[in-house]
């Protein structure tokens, strides 16, 4: 059963429903309008009103809300939970979720596998669910030493099922990774557009904006919610990051001010070509 | 005529042939072969070898080599201009160059009209010119009090004709927006694909680098020469975008150190609103 039946729940069960073995998927929200559209959509077979009613006979719980709404979900279902159970996640941060199973799900967090699906798309909720969203994009899974390892089997299948490539690492690794290739480009460019628009000639500036801007500056039109739970819960590698980011920029600074020409042209071409090199590798996998 | 007959030249010279009252537009290029192309792709009416030839009977002299070569052009060019000739440029920055017309041309820089057409495209040469490249894009002319005003009106018409909205300003405001909304932009994409490229886990880093990456790094993969150059040519405007950068990253910094949500999520929402405004007006302009 899922929680949060939006993109990235609706997507995994449209994913799953594709194969035959699949059993019943049931849906949990907390907005009625949007889980009868996923049950009229097809997307889940059963709409459930409370958590003890949504796990009865379930083998799989797969927590896909808002990550604010994880420590709650999690203490929610704990009463109701069967050592036959697998709980997983799909939150952009996986050391903090670690945390709140450890503290919340009592014996039953051997069996709780946190997971982060590398894949989403402009678009969010239920409408936007589509099949194959996870054809081919990276899943990493977080368990750690007390995870018990048919669970930890249990959700790898889930996400090959759903046409994912499945990666393990620690918690730790995981949030130093994403850190570095996702929370800190969104904290650069949401301070690039603030920047941009605290100044008096913002409209002005914002007119001359163009296709590097655009590029540049897509992701600072994300969610604010969503990426202050994701700067708060990821806060200690976040801030290692952003340390070394602006250690590179006095670097820059620096060529920059004594007009070395070639020092700047020398790291222009190694940030070309690791980002030439990457594109080549990625471009057809990343479609969204 | 046309000094550099690329993208930015070759599609001024495509967009300048939908009309019928415009002339012959005789082009001058470094590689033959590539003047070759130009001519059988009849982008240009003529090639000429050199500078002398190419003056013969001008009306306006259209510089849009590689900025590098701006001064050298207005070096070869500079004896063999008429008091009729009108001459102006398409390069990205434009105190550095107004400064070269100043010491170059003599008497002529009067008719010296810098500009920059805010289009452009990831292709780039001749191949990639297209006629409707200009459609209402933004131009940048930067007229000084010397300026001849037929001069400016001779360029303004050109870049009308080719399908352009056309701004004046003086070179010294255009050079700190561009600084601003492009210089700065493509500096601190390069500077994050150099920082993670230098990493001992660089492959692994990228390997799990998806679309929000790849949006915010895309103009990681510019030109270097050609950042090198418009880095060092505007290098005054782009310090001061460097260290109102680095102040900004900084107040980030200390809301995150602090555990400010509330903080961090009223300037992503001052970014989001911003960035949200911006794309709603202008990415029905912007298609490249």
């Amino acid at each position: 059963m899922i929680f949060g039946v939006g993109l990235i729940g609706g997507s995994l069960a449209l994913a799953l429903k594709r194969h035959s073995r699949i059993g019943q998927i049931v849906g949990v929200g907390r907005q009625s309008d949007n889980m009868q559209i996923a049950l009229d959509l097809g997307v889940v077979d059963a709409v459930a009103q409370d958590a003890a009613e949504a796990l009865q006979g379930a083998d799989i719980v797969m927590i896909a809300a808002p990550v604010a709404q994880t420590a709650d979900i999690l203490r929610s279902i704990a009463p109701h939970l069967t050592t036959s159970m697998v709980v997983t996640d799909a939150g952009s941060t996986k050391s903090d979720v670690q945390h709140s199973a450890n503290t919340l799900l009592g014996e039953a967090r051997v069996r709780f596998v946190p997971g982060h699906p590398i894949a989403g798309a402009e678009k969010s909720g239920v409408t936007a669910a589509r099949a194959d969203l996870y054809d081919g994009k990276n899943i990493v899974l977080t368990p750690d030493q007390h995870t018990d390892p048919d669970a930890l089997v249990s959700v790898r299948e889930l996400w090959e099922a759903a046409g994912a490539r499945v990666t393990t690492m620690s918690a730790q690794e995981h949030d130093g990774i994403f850190a570095a290739v996702s929370h800190l480009p969104h904290l650069l460019a949401f301070a690039l557009v603030d920047e941009l628009a605290s100044r008096t000639n913002a409209s002005q500036l914002f007119d001359f904006a163009a296709s590097g801007f655009r590029d540049f500056s897509r992701i600072a039109g994300s969610s604010p919610e969503m990426w202050r739970d994701i700067s708060l819960a990821n806060r200690d590698a976040l801030l290692r990051e952003l340390d070394a980011y602006a250690e590179e920029l006095r670097s820059i600074r620096a060529l920059l001010e004594a007009g070395d020409g070639q020092g700047l042209q020398a790291l222009f071409e190694r940030a070309s070509q690791a980002r030439t090199a990457w594109a080549l590798k990625k471009e057809n996998v990343i479609k969204h």
